[in-house]
């Protein structure tokens, strides 16, 4: 791509054209070589949307709650954008034709941009291409941006630590499951979520994320509150804004909000090292031939992976400060 | 820990002690500083065991099938292990009470090893936990090692991606869920069990997955087979173990195994490199404080997190074979 062809681009993003918008996520998707460039350019424009994370179970209700949101937002005229990290979601893929419905009127709407992400084939992996993607939707003047996982594995977990406030959604008569999975869970809920809230042992959902809640250790002085949602009939969502706003303003004035943003600064920061440093380090030090026959050699259980990576390590220096 | 205690873990471990495997497997989950020479030392004994993925959403009963396979395989006198890298699996926690009874015989056989890993938590992630906990069992001389996982997330995949054959577990009657997840899991499926083959619709389901095998790319010559059983049951696994001797002979005869464990020792050197890199790096170079100024310039816009890693890797220098 030349150089006007990615200046047309930046400039697109810039006033929120969605023709460029999407030839811009397409190429940081595919972590294209004009990506570097494209995020430098938009960069300065970010840091102005609301980042929310949306993670549960497949069959807890996520995307109708996503799209129930996003409807509530679009109401009152602010841009909304769904980016869909779960292989079960309707957005993604596994819709059922009563969703597909329910949904066609956010895929009509310009003012909603919805993309998938499949868990799988991003180059840097889908943290990094969701974090990209962000990035442009923030810079291209959405207000809302919702990222929706499944909220199980590394990867997931990668996406939800970089968001501003997460949802976490559970619905009535799980038992078993919350046990298996309130550990990791329990601890990175801004907000919870009672879905379908219709079903008779509702009230009892709720005692049980408070007692779960009273088990982990406390995080500075929000207390993440539980509301009670019929996603499918579009109840509880002006209760869920008010929390959400609530998280929000907490996050500013105590300050968690600077500290969330930097640590997405460094978890990005940290990724593009990681990702970039192994071909390097091969190319500087055995190269391509000698990166073969050190596999066989440890193949060859001639040494262990480890051995292998303090080698390589100690050919390594840096240009120091100090 | 003395050396002699560290020496003590390893011969241990070399003759299948389960004390001394059990402290082994808790060191190298948490990567203490042992790590390295523990898994050093046993490193020459690995290569042995048979190493099998199942996969497979949550409910699809991968658990008993897993349990199924470990008591079919425990009557031909070989020894199991079995490492649920699945939140939702009876393995890690989430047991109804009839699998928690099905399961107490193998809990207690001392020629069955269960270890559930958390899927956060672990320093360098849970697939490189897992395999070093692989590379231990090994050293001790399990004959078959089953990794048992959702299969959703980056972090899974990577798991499965160093097992040496792969089954892939679905239930009749997922469909549009089949669909949704059919891109990657077509891929990775070495074998194929429709679990729950009771249910009126599993003949579908197999012409599904039929279906969907023919418009995914040809991998070799080995055609993925496709096996019913009824796991609580038992039935369909002699099926099973037949299915999965077959792909042992294609892996062997086909030269595939061996590029398998040279990928899978190439992801593993490439962790360690990538886990070890960033710490360094920041240390040699800016050190601490000048991280901690850098992370602040990102977050008030004045550079992007590529234009930071693309300034500190240009500092880094190598040690030159050439």
């Amino acid at each position: 791509m030349d150089g006007d062809s990615l200046n047309a681009i930046v400039e697109g993003v810039k006033i929120g054209r969605s023709r460029e918008l999407g030839r811009a996520v397409s190429l940081v998707e595919r972590d294209a070589p004009e990506s570097d460039r494209l995020l430098a350019e938009i960069h300065p424009r970010t840091g102005r949307a609301r980042i929310l994370g949306i993670t549960g179970s497949p069959g807890a209700g996520k995307s109708t709650l996503v799209n129930s949101l996003a409807r509530f937002y679009r109401k009152q005229e602010k841009k909304v954008a769904i980016i869909a990290v779960d292989p079960t979601s309707p957005f993604t893929g596994g819709a059922i034709l009563g969703d597909r419905i329910r949904m066609q009127e956010l895929y009509t709407d310009r003012g909603v941009f919805i993309r998938s992400m499949a868990t799988r084939g991003f180059l840097g992996g889908v943290a990094r291409a969701t974090n990209d993607v962000v990035d442009l939707l923030d810079a291209a003047g959405f207000d809302i941006i919702i990222v929706e996982t499944v909220g199980v594995g590394q990867d997931e977990v990668e996406v939800i630590r970089t968001v501003q406030t997460n949802v976490v959604v559970l619905v009535p008569g799980m038992g078993d499951d919350i046990q298996a999975i309130k550990a990791g869970i329990m601890e990175i809920g801004d907000v919870f979520v009672v879905n379908k809230a219709d079903r008779p042992d509702a009230d009892r959902t709720v005692t049980e994320i408070m007692m779960m809640m009273s088990l982990v250790e406390e995080h500075g002085d929000w207390v993440s509150p539980i509301v009670k949602t019929i996603a499918s009939k579009g109840n509880g969502i002006e209760e869920l804004d008010a929390a959400l706003e609530k998280h929000r303003g907490y996050l500013v004035t105590s300050g968690e909000l600077d500290r969330r943003n930097l640590e997405r600064v460094r978890i990005r920061i940290e990724t593009q090292l990681k990702e970039r440093f192994v071909g390097r380090l091969i190319q500087g030090t055995i190269g391509a031939e000698g990166w073969k026959s050190l596999l066989e050699r440890v193949h060859r259980k001639e040494e262990s992976p480890r051995e292998a990576a303090s080698e390589l390590l100690d050919r390594v220096h840096f240009d120091t400060d100090r």
